[in-house]
């Protein structure tokens, strides 16, 4: 499936498909300078698909240490001057092949190569559905993720779907996480589907449907973000579960994606409380119980260092912690959280924690 | 006088005037958070003056080393963190009092903070008129100047001409190298005018008329940039005399205008060779040296080490070094000069150089 972005200009193609990897040479071929970028797992698993299509016309292929670990300062700057030192010229493009964290890491270096060069994703990952789509790009400081980057828009985005078939479970749990939030701020017929067609873990890990799926997860996302690409207004939508799940990815390490759905867990709670609504949380805890998400990190989460963190939230403003709540399924709004409702809504969270181990007496 | 540019959408002020940067507050009065940076000559020599206008309203006041050290990736690592650590949101703004470097420093602080903040550039020299217009910002990396970066716009440009009273002679001169540029770039009465004004040393370093000029080379650059933001086209006009200027700065660390200015005597040579013209580089090199440009330096230059540089120019293509030429005063062009033309050009330089010093005896 091939669409394209509908900004007013610069737009980039979105080409979803197995194989579509193969569509790389004609986005390169008129490029002076082209370096690709691979992550370490995709170059292990992948290197003879990966060969055959950047086997000429390539300057450099860097193999990236997989994850979080590649988005710092030092190897930003590392990096940079490695490229520098092949002195391209603004008729460069790098491309980024894996998950969120090279793309991100990846699209940054082209941002502020030479003032802005161009760049390509090519993820390989459920979770990259979301971060490779809408242009933004960066690295973490230690304060906290992604704290410092850049808006920088792909050339064009080739999604090949063979690359799926080799990620591991907990991956695949992960990027689940982003397509099930962007359902969330869709409509409860996506919600369905996907709970329908995913009943558990195994049927999650044999990737049926989830094509479509994507599909639609990044329809969700770009619906969003033509409108509205510099995050002024409902481009917050898209951080549904991000404020809490970001600092609880940050204060204990666990994936994107797993962080993420404890944070929907979290921002249902504060939406009911905020918003005087009923989300069924005990449900929504349940499934993702279900799915093998690692709910008992609850019980290790203190209330104080997760604020602290919530704090360096880009989009807070004067009077507390914005965050994005749901009023139905599909209709999101964000509002400034007082810090009380905050820790309520944890202490909340904890005693779903406890009422569900002690009802089950496992974990 | 106080004008705007005419980009299509996100236009900004520029204020030049003596006590300019009184109207600081007003543009900042709406901001969660405001973080000043200030040169550290600036800090000296104008303590109350800036006090006055920011004592108020500021988050912090970090004081920065004076001149391109600023420009390196730890001090970019460590402004940023610093920021960070006040938990700013996107609603920051940064102010960049100083010359050329604090603002290319600051505005990519801003760039990339968060994924980007506002930043207002009060400039503070006569060099600044031409950096602080225009949106490029960025850091030195090891194999040249500004070759890390982004395109950026500020939110206000204030130029309170109060400053350049306190510039050194030397920082005089440098100024007057890229104000003589627009004049080259504009037309032969902008030309005549500046050397009537200018004859000597003295009475540039008087200043006299010196708003007027500054205006026009401002409105000069601007006609240009907001036609060709991102240098695809006219914009690469302004590095008249920048290929080999931006050589000889970093090879002999000389002020940034002292370097175009025996760049823009280079780039006349190339011009009369490749283009058939006939500029009298003999009057351009008497009039520089009459100003106390340091054209004696030119007897320490080697062509190779300039050809390396001049290779890492981020406007090269594959067929050899991007150059701006003159077919005539005002009428600018952009030519791939092959590097045996580039070798006969520096030894014409050379000899322009030896028969000077052998006409005047002096130097």
């Amino acid at each position: 499936m091939e669409f394209t972005t509908t900004y007013v200009s610069q737009n980039y193609p979105i080409i979803v498909s197995h194989h579509a990897i193969q569509k790389l040479t004609q986005y390169t071929a008129n490029y002076q300078h082209v370096f690709v970028f691979v992550d370490e797992h995709v170059s292990t698993h992948w290197s003879s698909k990966i060969q055959e299509v950047i086997a000429y016309h390539v300057d450099e292929t860097f193999v990236l240490p997989a994850g979080e670990q590649i988005k710092t300062f030092q190897h930003f700057q590392s990096y940079l001057e490695q490229l520098l030192s092949f002195q391209p010229s603004r008729n460069t493009c790098l491309i980024a092949i894996g998950g969120g964290a090279v793309g991100d890491f990846v699209g940054f270096l082209a941002a502020t190569l030479l003032r802005g060069v161009d760049f390509i994703q090519v993820p390989t990952t459920i979770l990259a559905h979301d971060s490779s789509i809408g242009g933004k790009v960066g690295i973490n400081a230690r304060q906290g993720k992604n704290l410092i980057g850049a808006f920088h828009r792909p050339t064009a985005v080739l999604y090949d779907l063979d690359f799926l078939t080799s990620l591991p479970p907990s991956e695949v749990l992960s990027g689940y996480g982003e397509v099930y939030k962007h359902a969330l701020l869709n409509d409860n017929s996506f919600v369905n589907a996907l709970e329908t067609t995913y009943k558990d873990t195994a049927s999650l890990l044999k990737l049926t449907n989830m094509e479509q799926y994507l599909m639609k997860g990044i329809q969700t996302k770009l619906n969003i973000v033509v409108n509205d690409e510099k995050e002024q207004g409902q481009r917050q939508w898209l951080n549904l579960g991000h404020t809490f799940g970001h600092a609880v990815e940050y204060e204990t390490k666990i994936p994107h994606g797993h962080a993420v759905m404890i944070g929907i867990l979290y921002q249902m709670i504060v939406s009911n409380q905020m918003l005087g609504v009923s989300h069924t949380v005990r449900r929504y805890y349940d499934y993702f119980q279900t799915l093998g998400y690692p709910l008992h990190l609850i019980d290790t989460l203190s209330f104080e260092p997760l604020l602290q963190l919530m704090k360096q939230d880009k989009k807070n403003n004067q009077s507390g912690i914005r965050m994005v709540l749901l009023k139905n399924i599909g209709d999101p709004t964000v509002k400034t959280v007082p810090i009380e409702i905050l820790q309520q809504a944890f202490n909340h969270l904890k005693a779903l924690r406890k009422e569900s181990t002690t009802n089950d007496n496992i974990d």
